[in-house]
């Protein structure tokens, strides 16, 4: 944490200044009308496909600095965009205006004995921090979930993207510009001096209601070592898939290629199969060729290792480990009770999920694992906000407080107590 | 924060042993039936019935030596047990067990057009860390609201009611020990070393899911500084009460009256008053009167001086005092607009009340404001869990995150997303 014997005094000010404005802002943003919200979103939308040939050209010098760094594979691509990207972007935040304003649901609402009338409404949170790191489409994408949702944002992208970014945001500062909205609802950071990050986990002298960090492992643990304000953190997916002695071979061998296949670079993917021991040789076998053949690295513990000729012995590490990538760690275990003992001690409280025909093994894994979410005969790659009905996300929750699973609109929402008298005291 | 180099390694080791046995017992009472629960519940407030002399006599030698240190007045008020708090407790205990179990709710359950059907369950949080001051009532209201929710507690209260708290804590082991629920349940740190609670605050290495302080400002802002975990924070409650241009007179007077004399010391007691000045020299006059003739001293602006004789100027520190006591700072403000601004600025977001026959400027206080709870025409007293008609609170919370509000049993769970399918792959 810095002291006032290191700090930059410009970089405060700034960043302060950038807090009070942001945080007035949140507050006539806070008792916007659905409509100016939703208004704003399309004008968004239509101003990024408009702005789409600037957004390039500014993403064409970080690409091409990037390459010159040296910087290759999939951060390059993740920092690139191209006309079908823009155009998802926009198409993404058409979706967000679509959907139902989270700001004012009467949650719920009872009438106490003394005639009180007490209900629970949603607001906003207030004013949003999110630190993320090479993936431009977050300016777009976390601007329209924080406006949505009624919270003022203060948004610090990677300085691989930092044109790109600027170039998005000036996209959302023109529409802001024309709407009844102030222009401090959503703030972007230009200025790459690395002490800002430190600057807004400090929560900018108040400013800060929330840190949302998007990116790898190294920014979360930094954010949560550091954020003196409320993280809400997306941990790793060490997503587990557990084929039980009663599962059904062709279910079995569909649910584990999907959840690992489909996309193994997302949180929601499969990285570890437990495999009961009983059935290792008969449907074991078959799902663990199938993954073989769809390119799959088979790392298995000793039993499996015995049984399939494909797999490379695993490691300890191998059973904590997020591939994000074609490997699976693949351990034998001896019924429910040991594959639930397994992902409690390895897992990262994601997503599960069993394959079986038993109503009982099922139910008993459902409620006993304490992980964001629990599945039932379905791929884990269904952990997904849009998946499950929710909408866009700004991602999937692995704390255990405020928001778990997909943190959609709603997620980003708080509440507070209206409570309705006629003249009421307190005996 | 402690690093290796100053780390008194055994208390090190008790605490990650001990923070080991939690996680453990949270592990089986998450999955404790309603019946296992409210079984021990009752054990528990006969157990401290039972115990009461034992309890007693163990506050007596913690009384002594708070007297004996100089201790007087309301801290020792505080820390003083007689038959008739433990029979509250005993009560409060009984009424815990009473209410519905927050666990395994379904919060909402859709279903996909691909057939997947979504469940949000209600599940304990984990391990809860509570640390708290020289109330002894904490170590078993807390440790009762936290059974109820499934969650295992570690317990650290303040060194002057060692005595007393190890004394109730007896009972609650005892009570455990006769039940299937583990003993480490419930946690209480015996040792009085200052050092614990910065060790509870860095998580006992991943144990502690949760903190909450419930104690005065300095040990709020304590935690809030150094935790790395979660923190539920009960801060000041600067509640203010807004009499309108519209108020209905007998309404006004007995709505501030109750709002500030009915108990003084609560964090639901009105500390600021806001009268429009339109009706300083008629209600506004009223009300003050009434207050001051029920013992209240008044610090008021310029025009509060100026038409009430009783009252003594206010400072600008007063618009931020927490006095908790029969004092109470007034300002004439220019309608709903000015009160708003005052309360914004001023405010600590716990509760504020409007008193007006006038819809429209109810509406538009109830809507403006960001604070837990928002009241028209009703006492700020009101701002309880009991009154809510929720049940026993471990406070009212002030921050955005996760809950607002009355704590109660409810808020002391999270949630996971159970999803059922039938071999669902995504596409």
């Amino acid at each position: 944490m810095s002291t006032p014997g290191n700090r930059n005094p410009q970089v405060w000010g700034e960043m302060l200044a950038l807090g009070l404005e942001t945080r007035e802002a949140a507050r006539v943003l806070r008792q916007a009308s659905s409509e100016t919200k939703n208004r704003a979103l399309r004008a968004l939308a239509a101003m990024l496909r408009r702005n789409a040939a600037t957004i390039l050209s500014a993403n064409r010098e970080d690409v091409a600095a990037a390459e010159a760094a040296g910087t290759s594979g999939a951060i390059l691509d993740r920092l690139r965009l191209d006309d079908s990207r823009i155009e998802a972007m926009a198409k993404g935040i058409e979706d967000i205006a679509d959907l139902p304003d989270p700001v004012g649901r009467e949650m719920a609402r009872w009438t106490r004995p003394n005639g009180l009338d007490i209900a629970r409404v949603a607001t906003p949170i207030g004013v949003i921090g999110i630190i993320y790191e090479s993936r431009p489409n977050v300016t777009a994408d976390a601007a329209a979930l924080c406006l949505k949702s009624g919270n003022a944002c203060i948004l610090r992208g990677g300085s691989e993207a930092i044109h790109t970014n600027g170039a998005i945001h000036d996209a959302i500062a023109a529409v802001l510009g024309i709407t009844e909205l102030p222009g401090s609802c959503v703030e972007f950071v230009r200025s790459t001096d690395r002490e800002i990050v430190g600057r807004m986990l400090n929560g900018l002298g108040g400013a800060i209601d929330l840190i949302i960090p998007r990116g790898g492992k190294s920014l979360v643990a930094r954010v949560q070592e550091e954020a003196r304000v409320p993280v809400l953190a997306h941990l790793e997916g060490i997503c587990h898939i557990y084929v039980h002695e009663d599962a059904d071979p062709a279910k079995a061998r569909a649910i584990v290629r999907n959840s690992k296949m489909r996309r193994t670079g997302i949180c929601g993917a499969a990285e570890t199969l437990l495999i009961d021991r009983m059935i290792l040789d008969s449907v074991g076998v078959q799902v663990l060729r199938e993954l073989h053949e769809a390119g799959c690295e088979i790392r298995g513990d000793e039993a499996v290792c015995a049984i399939f000729q494909g797999a490379v012995p695993a490691t300890e590490q191998d059973w904590r480990t997020e591939y994000l990538d074609a490997i699976i760690a693949v351990k034998a275990v001896d019924g429910v009770d040991d594959a639930i003992r397994h992902i409690e001690t390895h897992g990262s409280h994601h997503t599960e999920s069993i394959v079986t025909e038993d109503t009982r093994a099922a139910e008993k894994f459902l409620s006993a694992l304490d992980s964001a979410i629990v599945m039932w005969n379905a791929s884990t790659q269904f952990a997904d906000g849009g998946e499950f009905g929710m909408g866009a996300e700004i991602g999937i929750g692995t704390g255990k407080l405020h928001a778990r699973g997909p943190v959609g609109v709603e997620q980003l929402t708080t509440f507070k107590y209206v409570v309705r008298g006629t003249g009421q005291v307190r005996p």
